[in-house]
């Protein structure tokens, strides 16, 4: 049968989701955990390939088995296995084709920055330390120019494989409390490190080096160089996926 | 000159803050830290001796020096030699009988359990994991009866060596936000593991192994034996320290 599972993890002590040869990374942990308390040889897919030390608040991973253990079980016989910086929180069943990362409708990230002027000692691995005096109101009047259906190319590390780069942004919220500003944004489908690059673009807004009235002409320039710098991975959490059996 | 500095720290690595010989503390890495800025031997007086892996928010250390680093700017300068878990964010000249434990008038602490079934792993470090249902009106009607004057004798972990175990707690504040329960206490001095204690002893509230309206009797008995458990250092932070010259 094919599983659907929510589970949350810190990323701080790995690198990254994605499988690779000589670095430690969720997936690897997530399959042995698995493979060792089902007796098979579990293959997880993931719903988001997240970079090196970034978090996932609930994260959605999809697998074939042949186990008995109900799965009302499961998540807490895996998680007897599994470090405790990553927990399972649920197994349900999922249609044969359903698949973590096609099947998603849509995704919202979060992005935390602390620009308090000392770092948040608590926060130093969970936020990005941008130590400036930031314009909140120009941040929010430049994320509203996010919103809607682009070519987001200027938005987009090299390295990704995708047919187009066209996205669009459902939400893009701007939040304050104490020290920590937070970015919440929702689209159907993200381009390589675009969420680090809108949060590094916003934050230029916010010190004063992009006005916000030229996002629009940015956007539509599809220059890298003319967005901001790509935000450290730290401050960026996958928050939530979605999909249409929800 | 005397110096009152304001500094936090993640405890997660530390063997509390008192200076021992086999374990590293906070007070070892911070009179470390001062010494190598100021190129004196400074010993600093902490206001707290926190547990192993208790954090604080907020804490204040106060020592003598003769440096003529401007205080301004010796908490960035400190900074750069301390490890990211420790951050000083103010120093400032005090009295010369300014002594950064017994000049306090009261401490605020915050206690966080998480009470989901399943642990946030964010919060592995930063709260006690007691994944059970609770009543949290019993929670609050029990916390009520803390306020006020009282002989904390069964609040006490042995190992203290007070002449009084009559202490005044001014404010005993429930709260919670997701699966997260928040206790905030503010009381003029603690005895050894008290916040703990009252933690403890308001989570068998919450879980109906001790009746709220029996508070006051367990209080009155002085019995250690009759309070609850000593809930788990991780949840545990010094929040706010008062003086009167604040």
């Amino acid at each position: 049968m094919k599983v659907k599972a929510i589970i949350s993890y810190d990323g701080t002590n790995y690198h990254g989701w994605q499988i690779q040869n000589n670095a430690i990374t969720v997936q690897e942990i997530v399959n042995n955990a698995l493979s060792k308390i089902t007796g098979e040889e579990i293959e997880v897919t993931g719903c988001s390939r997240t970079d090196s030390g970034v978090h996932a608040l609930t994260y959605c991973v999809s697998f074939d088995t042949d186990t008995t253990i109900p799965l009302e079980s499961l998540s807490l016989a895996v998680n007897t296995v599994l470090p405790s910086d990553i927990r399972f929180f649920s197994c349900t069943q999922a249609d044969d084709d359903f698949h973590a990362r096609y099947s998603a409708t849509s995704k919202t990230y979060i992005y935390k920055t602390d620009f308090g002027k000392i770092p948040n000692p608590f926060m130093t691995k969970y936020s990005y330390h941008f130590p400036y005096v930031l314009n909140i109101e120009d941040i929010k009047k430049a994320a509203k120019f996010f919103l809607g259906t682009h070519d987001f190319k200027g938005f987009m590390a090299s390295g990704g494989s995708q047919k187009t780069t066209v996205r669009t942004v459902n939400k893009l919220d701007v939040s304050v409390d104490g020290n920590i500003l937070t970015f919440e944004i929702n689209a159907d489908a993200y381009l390589y490190n675009m969420v680090r690059i809108i949060s590094g673009t916003l934050l230029y807004v916010g010190c004063g080096k992009i006005s916000p009235d030229d996002i629009p002409d940015i956007i539509n320039s599809g220059d890298r160089k003319r967005a901001g710098i790509t935000a450290l991975p730290q401050g960026l959490y996958l928050k939530e996926v979605f999909y249409d059996e929800n």
